[in-house]
């Protein structure tokens, strides 16, 4: 029913092409996950997100404890179900969200005390309960229960993170009975290579069916990001699948797939297209310039999206100027597609050996091209 | 490459089943038009809204002159070309939408002086510019310039909208030059039966290739509504199409339909589905509603729509209380579907002699049920 192989690696970095098997079907790695934080990509049908090319989604287990709840989804199916999303789905745990969006009472090394940010209502959240809500959700990868430090922060929090990530991880590992998920540790220790390692370590001992870098992409910078990756992924074990959390970039996923990652999700594509930023291999266009008014070309010459394929950048910017919810629906199609096809051509030359042609394709992934 | 003719008549009421054949395909009648004002039907691609069955999209004059401008839709090729819908499309004149929107300034017997409701800034409409942007904008049908004015309204004031519709609709006939074009004249005249039956006379001199009855669904019941229909619509030539602007709701359909429209348009569907009300054949469902938290049904068991076949009330409910795009889009699919199979049913009966028959199978086109 599961299943991670490498395919082919890359002689001249740690790239790797992957093949991730789950219930719900296939992952062709290195894989971009677009998020669906409350069971939907916003403006996006699952059809519409299918025809990005995308194969995986991420859903989130505190947004979707705290609207409909967990209990909800069971009750309807779960979470594929629910969602009209039949491929495989993977939730993030709630420990991220937790020390980012809610307001919090209580930090124990048990769990914590908060309140939500829909409605201020009193919640508990730790380890036996994070997996019993994933469970309930049903992905085909859940995520266990962490703590994720800001950076920079001082050195005793963050230990202290580690500490607690693990403890909370042998729990989620104690507490997780359906063999229909995989589990994955999360890796934390914020800058700290030591505090990396001694998490790695800890973590493969305790055993998970894949391993996620978390706590970047919260306030370093890309070279500390980067710079971090290359001392962390080698130590993690090559033959399961590795998830870094919550990037990136163009440049970023580049970059990390060179460092040997094999899934991202980041919320880029869409929040972009909603604030009419489309991508492009060039850079990116920001579509209420005047300078589209009669700009009668799609947003991407070679693009082969159904936005690319029917609208001009024109009537892009039509839309967003007068404010009609097609602008960002539209939009959010062609980011997603962008993401999409850069990843298939990742794919594709990486058992070449020409993965750094992608920068010559992909000027934005070059990394001092603003994207 | 333009035509309308009635294929059947109902003996036992003035309803008619038709073809209206234009430039860009063919429309059965009685039709829906739903209404994409600014050139998008708001969450909709044309993809979605070709696959509610819908097959003729209406736009406006006066918002496309507003944002855009007319002249930019013309040097990218025109309205569908621009909203990448290649069906049909009617255009109205602008005239209801300055006497409703627009912050007047100034109406002579010429022409209108007003303030854009975008941005305020100074703009005139009369018959000539009217027809010279819905000829920009390359609609297949297009609508004379008329003053509608509100129900109730001092009788004067009614007889000299008259005078000025008709006034502005031989201007507009003279103006109007593209031969790809229909040019529908707008009878005005209020609940008035005898300046209705003059606008009307008037205008058939004149000659239009369509006729709209305009100035309903402004304040009016709706007995008086379809009163007023009863008396005018066997005025209208028998061999042109006939329209019924701005209607309606499914009571208000049937009912016009007996009366001998073939042509309506409204925003009830969209605009219901934003917020967050699903038509069915038994009445409206408010999807914030607690009763739907745990419904694993569709919205409409029998419906064919994209929303009904892949998600629940539930899962609707969902995306409307945490405030999901896809909420307004996956409704307003469904609230689409909903009118045009109403109006397949109605065509589909209509032949038979039994339309009635459609008060059994959509209790809501009786009237007494709320909709």
């Amino acid at each position: 029913m599961f299943g991670f192989s490498v395919i082919s690696t890359d002689p001249r970095s740690g790239a790797r092409l992957g093949r991730l098997v789950t219930p719900h079907g296939a992952v062709d790695t290195p894989a971009f996950m677009p998020v669906g934080t409350r069971g939907a990509i916003k403006g996006i049908t699952p059809r519409q997100l299918r025809e990005t090319g995308t194969q995986i989604m991420l859903g989130n287990a505190y947004h979707l404890q705290v609207r409909p709840g967990a209990d909800c989804i069971a009750a309807l199916g779960g979470l594929h179900r629910f969602s009209g999303w039949d491929g495989p789905i993977l939730t993030d745990s709630g420990g991220f969200q937790v020390f980012s969006l809610a307001q919090i009472n209580k930090v124990t090394d048990e769990g914590v005390t908060f309140r939500s940010h829909f409605d201020g209502a009193p919640m508990y959240l730790d380890a036996a309960t994070s997996i019993a809500i994933q469970e309930q959700l049903g992905a085909d990868i859940i995520m266990a229960f962490d703590q994720c430090p800001p950076i920079p922060c001082p050195a005793t929090e963050v230990s202290k993170a580690v500490e607690r990530t693990v403890r909370w991880a042998e729990q989620c590992k104690r507490a997780h009975q359906r063999e229909d998920q995989w589990l994955f540790g999360i890796v934390q220790g914020g800058l700290d290579p030591a505090l990396r390692a001694d998490c790695v370590r800890r973590l493969t001992e305790i055993g998970f069916d894949g391993y996620a870098v978390g706590g970047l992409s919260v306030g370093e910078t890309r070279a500390e990001m980067i710079g971090l990756l290359e001392q962390v992924t080698p130590l993690l074990p090559a033959e399961r699948p590795r998830y870094l959390m919550g990037v990136g970039t163009p440049y970023d996923l580049l970059e990390s797939v060179k460092r040997g990652i094999d899934l991202f999700d980041c919320v880029l594509p869409t929040r972009n297209g909603r604030n009419a930023h489309a991508f492009t291999a060039t850079g990116r266009l920001k579509l209420r310039n005047q300078q589209y008014r009669l700009a009668d070309e799609p947003l991407e010459a070679d693009c082969d999206c159904y936005t690319c394929a029917h609208f001009s950048r024109a009537y892009l910017r039509h839309l967003f100027i007068t404010g009609e919810m097609l602008g960002p629906t539209l939009a959010s199609i062609h980011n997603l597609r962008f993401f999409q096809r850069l990843m298939l051509r990742i794919r594709g030359l990486l058992p070449t050996g020409m993965l750094e042609r992608i920068t010559e394709e992909y000027p934005v992934a070059r990394g001092e091209v603003a994207n």
